[in-house]
């Protein structure tokens, strides 16, 4: 028999609960063992919840408790998860986490101690909830130099640009209603900034190279630009707007990373990809493209992710999943050194002799009800871009596009 | 330093030899040793190839040769692949192998032996090619209890099917096209009658459950009923037509399994897989639904994951990855107890209330310059169908609605 310890008894915390309960025979037989959660760490009681009995308020109670094998680390944010999962790990037991901040950020110190204490570090759940995605970029793709990731990482924006591109409205009206419907939080910095996405794609590039990739390294813009006029012209053009979390190799050793909307074409694998689902595409110089759908986020197909971990650990009790993540820091290569096209619209007043005068030739694209200049670039530097945009006092948007 | 022997140097061995020789930095990286392709097995000799002096026409130099660790099948067949693998396993070698009727008919056999032999079988390559599938339902799908598979697992035919969808044009044209084209074989049946994606299906399903679900008990129809006219149907319908391998539970402890052309509706995400990708739907009781898409086929995104499951031979030399596959026999439900809705063309002088005395309440579908009737039935059970159906001898095509 096997003790899990849950800490933190929040949606994801009581879902892994459920999961591993209604689950538990099939678990069983693919676990090869019986799994019972035995404590959950969390500050409040839960009166009439009937798992009431295991809620412990000190994590002494579980780090004492010998009889523990594993911890489920479902609390969010970097502290006290951080000290609590060392303490564990270092304890030698294995630890299946949901959050991303802390994989983020001590991701590579926290396998390191897995590695040495011959148990595991896994987060599975921490990037594309319910997706397996971690294990597929670094068990199965593991003979390809992977050249490119670019993920719809966050369900909350995935559905508000759904949402504009399907029915026309704007983005303080769609975020109003992602927020009613409980999509969207009150205060949601950190999913329509990009700054949640910034944090996966940092553990998936990490985990695609090796090392440790900073998040704080990595150029992040959100969608509170985008505008219903923005998918006019998508249409247009027929593609998408989605906002991606991205790195990839120019192929003469640059490495790039960024989160920001971009112009997909409307056949793209992740075009097809609606309303709060996510998927990331990786590309390998072998196994060309692939990708990996479903759903974000959520308190059930978080959780499964979460208890697949758990069952991984049963199965590797006392050996350690070889995964390779080395504190030594990853180097982007200047942002804006990369090449590519943008989609700008400005004030029409401007002419295309002065448009074409800093950006070189551009496609004008026109759409009915909007007066104003809007064209693609050819293909410039990120920096060369910014050069010709600096002329201008009245560019209204630039989204850059992903070819 | 780790030796392979190559069985079988056609196109997939060539191309995991590749794999191993161009990525062989990166590889030794992740799987922590030099990995060095000792042997290759072919009857052929290859004068002028890079690796000429590697090859061996007897595999009992491979066998005897004692530093050979790991054994890599791309011969295709049953026999002598099934030889050669067992005899390599039962000497406690790990074997990886793209080879889907090895794997559908030998599978919980030779996964019994690598797990006594404290070894590993590993066959990510013989369902989906590049697409990370048999590890995500092993590995990360394992705290879920599956309710459905779908997979488009033949890129063939999705090749041909997306042809005629987007060029109108009928089967036999496309055929001779995708011949040409090198993407369907001069005898192509095992593509176009759906017997490949059987052998897929049954390894899926098989592992979903544990148990082996022999592919003869899978009923099996190929693409070649399929016409022009039938896309036009499709299109009025916002539906396409895909040929999918498809096992699933009813909720009532039945289990089925299938393969056959099947009208999806355009949201769906196995809609959006054109050409000779593949795609493998997954349906659990708490992760909901996920996708893996990629390359089903062709040299290198076949060579990736087979070289894939070399790395993980490697990293796991002198254990055994726990898979769940006995032997005993998985027992479909009877096939003609399911329920769903199917669409139907007949001749034209058949009247509607012939037709609605036969199948209960149609929908009537009309298309242009198509003189017939044609028409979607309620939800029946496939037996209900043909019962209903065996009172006409003018059905042009039937084709299940997947719902």
């Amino acid at each position: 028999m096997i003790n899990v310890a849950v800490l933190g008894y929040g949606t994801i915390g009581a879902g892994v609960v459920q999961v591993l309960q209604t689950n538990a025979d099939s678990i069983e037989q693919k676990a090869g063992d019986k799994i019972v959660v035995k404590h959950i760490l969390d500050l409040r009681d839960f009166p009439g919840d009937p798992n009431q009995d295991l809620v412990v308020h000190d994590y002494k109670i579980i780090e004492e408790d010998e009889d523990v094998n594993i911890v489920v680390e479902c609390m969010g944010g970097v502290e006290p998860a951080h000290t609590f999962v060392k303490t564990a790990l270092l304890q030698g037991r294995s630890v299946a986490t949901s959050n991303k901040e802390l994989v983020a950020k001590y991701g590579a110190e926290l396998i390191g101690i897995a590695k040495e204490k011959k148990c595991n570090f896994l987060f599975e759940a921490s990037v594309g909830g319910g997706i397996p995605i971690i294990r597929p970029l670094t068990q199965c793709l593991t003979a390809d130099v992977i050249e490119e990731i670019s993920g719809i990482l966050n369900g909350t924006t995935n559905y508000m640009l759904t949402k504009m591109e399907e029915e026309g409205c704007d983005f303080d009206e769609v975020l109003k209603e992602a927020q009613e419907k409980g999509y969207a939080e009150l205060h949601p910095e950190a999913d329509i900034e990009g700054y949640d996405a910034c944090r996966k794609i940092a553990i998936l590039t990490s985990l695609a190279y090796g090392k440790q990739l900073d998040f704080e390294d990595i150029h992040t813009e959100g969608i509170t630009g985008i505008s219903a006029e923005d998918f006019l012209y998508a249409r247009k053009m027929k593609k998408c707007i989605k906002l991606l979390g991205k790195s990839w190799t120019d192929g003469r050793g640059h490495l790039y990373a960024m989160v920001c909307p971009m112009l997909i074409d409307d056949h793209h694998p992740l075009a097809g990809v609606k309303d709060v689902f996510n998927a990331i595409f990786v590309h390998g110089n072998m196994v060309d493209d692939t990708m990996f759908y479903g759903r974000g986020a959520g308190k059930l197909p978080t959780a499964s992710a979460v208890a697949a971990d758990v069952v991984d650990c049963v199965k590797h009790m006392g050996t350690h999943i070889k995964m390779i993540w080395e504190p030594d820091k990853l180097e982007l290569s200047d942002f804006g050194g990369f090449e590519r096209k943008y989609f700008v619209r400005m004030g029409e007043e401007v002419s295309l002799e002065e448009i074409e005068k800093a950006f070189g030739p551009v496609s004008v694209i026109e759409v009915e009800n909007v007066k104003e200049k809007a064209f693609v670039t050819g293909v410039m530097k990120e920096s060369g871009y910014h050069k010709a945009a600096d002329k201008f006092d009245n560019i209204r948007s630039m989204i850059r596009i992903d070819e």
